[in-house]
């Protein structure tokens, strides 16, 4: 009887990794389809595979073969950095998986494909009954993998934990709780001594066509790759690493508000700038992704706010916008429209709220979550109880639930516990900020010069390449020197707004 | 011991064959995503990809799994027709690829992924160097399959066995030379007497949203089911059926020539068509698409030439043709431009050559296949060949080698011995028409209302719907009532020349 090398182990275990990475790639590429243009009629066929390969991904990851590298490799003292993380990431999921029998994990992965459809004309419809059912079902499922996980304290920081380690409840109520006791008396002094900035011309017509083209523009300015990627129209904008040689950009146009498509694109940049610059030696490799929710939000939002809504880029940028569009910013000054850029009001759409209130949106679908898995909360009442929210958070109620509880994909996909990582991530990129400027004083005038790639190769560098091999808490001190510390955030926003709203004192 | 029932064994090989046929579902989503926009830097891992996914069909294709299902429900006497075929269908590829090594099978994949990205800027460059050691190794692997598979009388056989059941070097040298023997004659008869259409209006500027927007316009008026697919544009044209409910089809736009993209689109409708139609009761079956590449082609030909070339279809679409375009037709009569679409002439590019030379091309690559695998022919001469032969049946010598020997994306997809199944499609399709004749007398009637459906219905009645329940020569067996009858080509070609080239005699 012979027994294998570690050198054999481990290069046994690589292909079993990169064959999981496949499998996935088309998975990705499935749901890529799905949210882009695929034929109704054949959705439901294209759930019924995208079921299988899920299981067969999941079985690999809890196999006996998964079981016995994991065991032999956990157990080599020497082993080098790449493979030790890979390994950790594997051992995670297996405890992860195991947990959960193989049919309802099969359920899960197939009610979330058909969820997502449902979801969409449900939206569209303002019809959250017909959605219902379909929530519901999620919801009970997840409860259910939470009673096979376990979990510390409370339920729901079972769910946070998957995209951000280590977050809880006692420190996200903690954290909110403090960004809330700044921002809504800052809302306030800007509602009570602010100029209000104009906006009336952002609301002309903008065709779609031309909306495509500067968005084009704009990816480029940001230096994406389009020969590693392309832009699609959908519904829910996302972004999508299948392999950092080809992540994908979508985003939607609204005709009667070109910030929709413009910023949306930014933003979802921010997440490709992140997946398109991961090291090509862990491609193949379960470490070839964003490192958790949270950071990969960071860089959507650096990218959202601190380069989109930054004034020197749109020094640099207003002439393009004005070619593409169809006359509406004539008779408009930069700083007009610097200032309606970054206009701050209280509204529904998350997606499209301003940096200021953005975080409040945020705390909504956290409160939400938290008592759905804490038994406070039913899927029934939710409609109410958004609005119930809303009214008390932003002074807002939607006029239906397409433009309320129905606004996010997130839920129709079983993301539970993901939505913290929009404010987490927020708080993240305010204090990356202050640790680039550190190293790259000349920000604005890199900016005004349409030179933005010194700032994607400094997040390449510090963030980007690592993909999963640092954790997110570890990545955070390494760049910055510091913990998670909210106050940045509130820093910058008090000056921003101050200055936007022509305050003074 | 129990020994598992008939109904259980029937049950498990069914949920076998879903598993394997939503591998391949995913698959064809990512070679239509290579071939419609997929970003160049991700190619190379989708390869990767793409080679896992196959090999995994591959290996359930014959695994012990499967040896086990195939003799257990062999054997029992009263199974239903449609297992029975099913199994059938399986055996026939148990034994094709039993006897390939797992490792050739999947350098074949691989390379066939890769080399279809080489030819396309081999194409576009003229290159066939670059182009040539892709080729080269995709004929020597198919040889050493051949080798493994074994043949009857000569090599090639083996390979037209696989697109064409039955089919045979033997019969299509005759038929190929009937065939030869009556169209050559016939072209030289439109040159010396007949009165050649005008068709200087065809090749102006013609703006590539308008192609689009008319492609689409054509689709519908096909009775092509757009919730079940939909149009993109792609450098070679193909349709692909995902499921009978996502049956994707894509064209060209030439901005000088609409007609590429008209007529390709039809074309491709009419396998998209078929492709759509099949029944219900197949999907998730090793049943569910086109029965033979011969009866797929003479879908796509069918609508091709019997309704887009027909005269009652441009009665009924002219104006709005003339819609689309940017005036080019103003002044050109329906009888020119009727005439003009069907101009007979010698020419360099197989998909947009009219359907008297059509046959001619197909020849060229018929005898060019069969020299590569009988050893007579060498890939590296190549392009001296084809021009040679080009010169000889057709009169006429590529410029270089991207309208010449690099024109067909079907050999970087290591298709040896389907080029044949165009000319036999053809065959087929006037048979057919001769036999829908009987059935609706009124067929022009239909196309000059725009009612297509009726011809649609009938083909799904005839032959969509069955799948691979029906074999090739059974199909046209039933539908026609005689066996393969090159004469209905000729006789339909002959009336039809003699009044687009006003001879009378």
């Amino acid at each position: 009887m012979t027994t294998k090398s570690i050198e054999e182990v481990k290069a046994s275990y690589y292909d079993y990794v990169k064959k999981m990475e496949a499998y996935g790639e088309a998975l990705g590429l499935m749901f890529w389809d799905l949210r882009t243009g695929a034929p109704k009629k054949g959705i439901e066929q294209r759930s019924e595979a995208i079921g299988m390969l899920s299981s067969e991904i999941f079985e690999m990851s809890t196999s006996e073969e998964m079981k016995s590298y994991i065991k032999e490799l956990s157990s080599v003292s020497n082993l080098d950095e790449k493979t030790a993380k890979m390994v950790q990431e594997s051992k995670k999921d297996l405890e992860r998986n195991l947990k959960i029998p193989a049919e309802e994990y099969k359920e899960m992965v197939i009610l979330r494909s058909k969820a997502e459809n449902v979801w969409e004309s449900a939206k569209n419809n303002a019809d959250f009954k017909s959605f219902q059912p379909y929530l519901e079902r999620l919801v009970e499922l997840t409860k259910k993998f939470i009673g096979y996980w376990g979990y510390e304290e409370n339920p729901y920081n079972t769910l946070l934990d998957m995209y951000e380690p280590g977050m809880t409840v006692e420190i996200l109520d903690r954290v909110f709780g403090q960004l809330r006791s700044e921002i809504v008396p800052l809302v306030k002094l800007l509602d009570e001594k602010g100029v209000k900035p104009k906006t009336d011309f952002l609301f002309k017509p903008f065709p779609k066509a031309q909306q495509k083209e500067f968005s084009l523009y704009v990816l480029d300015q940001l230096s994406y790759d389009f020969e590693a990627g392309r832009l699609d129209e959908t519904v829910h904008p996302f972004a999508l690493g299948l392999n950092p040689g080809d992540v994908r950009v979508t985003t939607k146009y609204d005709e009667k508000d070109w910030r929709t498509a413009i910023f949306g694109t930014i933003h979802e940049a921010g997440h490709a700038l992140y997946e398109q610059n991961i090291s090509q030696d862990l491609v193949g490799t379960n470490l070839c992704s964003g490192t958790s929710m949270g950071i990969h939000e960071s860089q959507s939002l650096f990218y959202e706010n601190f380069v989109g809504r930054n004034e020197k880029f749109w020094e640099k940028n207003y002439e393009a916008l004005k070619s593409y569009s169809e006359g509406q910013f004539d008779q408009v000054s930069l700083e007009d429209f610097y200032r309606a850029i970054n206009e701050s009001k209280p509204s529904l759409i998350r997606i499209e709220a301003d940096e200021l209130t953005y975080p409040l949106h945020v705390m909504v679908r956290y409160e939400i979550e938290k008592g759905l898995f804490n038994g406070e909360i039913e899927v029934k009442d939710l409609p109410e109880v958004w609005n119930a929210k809303y009214k008390e958070y932003l002074g807002v109620v939607p006029e239906h639930d397409g433009e309320g509880v129905l606004q996010d994909v997130h839920w129709s996909g079983g993301s539970f516990g993901y939505f913290p990582s929009y404010a987490l991530g927020y708080m993240y990129a305010a204090q990356i900020k202050v640790a680039m400027d550190k190293d790259i004083p000349e920000y604005d005038e890199l900016l005004l010069n349409g030179d933005t790639k010194p700032i994607r190769e400094w997040l390449t560098e510090k963030i980007h390449q690592h993909g999963k091999l640092k954790q997110p808490l570890e990545i955070l001190k390494e760049v910055t020197g510091e913990e998670l510390n909210a106050q940045y955030l509130v820093d910058y926003l008090k000056a921003k707004y101050k200055r936007v709203y022509q305050i003074t004192e």
